[in-house]
């Protein structure tokens, strides 16, 4: 009895148990064809190098931003603040656990000090959290309706992202979720909706009360272990209390203005195989379980992103 | 535009707002009268002292263990294991992002090496993930209903832990959830239940898919950053691949063999203060948000635990 937990049959799974066993998520993304595939452009990037750290380790986290038809009006202030290196030079100001990680400009509330935004930059109104309009054609996941007391919203994946709507008829409202590895648009009191200036991403569990009421904008694909293992701050809400304690961002470029970087893609939500995929993570057939769900939340079918082969 | 996202209002609430607003789940936590909690008795806590940071910095890691009738046979290994001080010495093996992190005995597969489990272990089956029998007197949540395809599994609380059920007419199965900070039991393929020797939490989405398979022992309620923070492993899994990257565990004690513990308590989930504080968290009233939720995910409701006053 020495039990080393697998919890997963991720990484360890045999040529043997595969033979005999059902495909394990990761082994259905692995065998998925190349045209399930869909190349992420370098502009639609976003590449944060944090100060390296003891020994000299490098830190960059890569953000895939958001597609049209979600949030372009923050996305469009993004670039125009990653073209302005606006970020450049400022911190990692917040780390409150289960919720969030959050940067921008640690004396933001103070006129005196704070970095001038560039020009520019759109004022975006509390209506574009939503989008408004005829239910597109999603393709359909038996097990992810997600009720919240008397309107039933329905959870699905829209061109590659976890999406969730509400409505009646044909009429609905849609608007991205806050999964693990969001990142989303920090604002104060309505209607301030933020620029994008302060940006931050969840570490917890999905908190899906901030849905419709702030703005998404993107994903971590890379990179996020130097986000998630940061030190919790001690201040409220997660703040830093120390100058100290504060991680430095060097720069923040769009990613086709960073030399060498690789190229990524994901796997298509309207694929076969991701059809495969989600269904597999919802029903567990792997040798490790003993028991399907039968069923998934939809922030546990995180869509593959990897470094193109 | 200098916004510094609150994201909640959790510690910046003015008396101007919340006498003009609707209070939020902290505020209607904090004025839950003492009728409202339960004591925690120190038997049922579980102590793990990491060995210090640099600089000297304490990291204590405080475990409630899960009542009857759930998982009460590793629960009785685990106690066993504490007061053989089995985990002393011992260390942090593996930190996964978005998953666990898990402790024991990092040479507990190799037979040579591994560490003797002390007698009087019980091996627990694996028909204890699950309880059958009549339907407790579940308080109703309106909107905490999880839909897993076919079967519709019901979510509530039970003597202040998170629970999930399925069943029909009178019969149930229910179990607890993995939700983030839930414990968890480590084991190998079945029939392998584990013995409470490796310990997991949960640090990311709720893993729900490991429910019903895997057993769950108890909940983090003080000291999480200490493990949610550590780096990630680099290893398959999140096991951590040298022997340097492992945190030591100093001790682990049952909370009464531990001088000056503080005494802490809980919500009682039975409570007209905890029903409360459900239905502003599937509902968010307070200042910052524009757009309530209409229902919230069971692990977006922790169950409030404090040190007593």
């Amino acid at each position: 009895m020495k039990a080393i937990l697998p919890l997963s049959a991720l990484l360890v799974a045999t040529p043997v148990l595969a033979e005999n066993a059902a495909p394990s998520p990761p082994e259905i993304v692995a065998a998925a064809p190349k045209a399930d595939w869909r190349a992420i452009a370098p502009a639609d990037l976003l590449v944060m190098d944090l100060s390296p750290r003891r020994r000299g380790a490098e830190r960059r986290v890569v953000i895939q931003l958001m597609p049209a038809p979600f949030s372009q009006g923050w996305v469009g202030n993004i670039r125009t603040l990653a073209a302005a290196r606006w970020w450049d030079g400022l911190s990692i100001n917040r780390v409150q656990d289960n919720y969030v990680v959050q940067w921008g400009d640690a004396d933001g509330e103070d006129p005196d000090k704070a970095r001038p935004l560039p020009s520019g930059l759109a004022t975006v109104p509390e209506a574009a959290y939503r989008l408004d309009g005829d239910e597109p054609q999603w393709p359909r996941f038996a097990n992810l309706t997600w009720p919240r007391g008397t309107v039933t919203h329905h959870d699905t994946f829209e061109k590659g992202w976890p999406v969730s709507a509400e409505g009646s008829a044909n009429a609905v409202h849609r608007w991205p979720v806050h999964c693990y590895g969001m990142v989303g648009v920090g604002r104060n009191l309505s209607p301030d909706t933020g620029t994008g200036a302060e940006l931050y991403t969840v570490i917890g569990h999905a908190p899906r009360h901030l849905d419709g009421n702030i703005a998404l904008v993107g994903r971590v694909i890379e990179g996020m272990e130097f986000l998630t293992a940061l030190p919790r701050g001690t201040g409220a809400l997660g703040f830093y209390e120390k100058e100290r304690e504060r991680v430095k961002i060097v720069s923040v470029r769009l990613g086709n203005a960073v030399k060498g970087l690789p190229a990524y893609e994901y796997l298509a939500t309207e694929s076969e195989s991701f059809m495969r995929y989600a269904d597999a993570r919802a029903n567990r057939r792997d040798p490790f379980f003993i028991r399907p769900a039968g069923g998934a939340d939809i922030c546990n079918i995180p869509v593959p992103v990897r470094r193109a082969k």
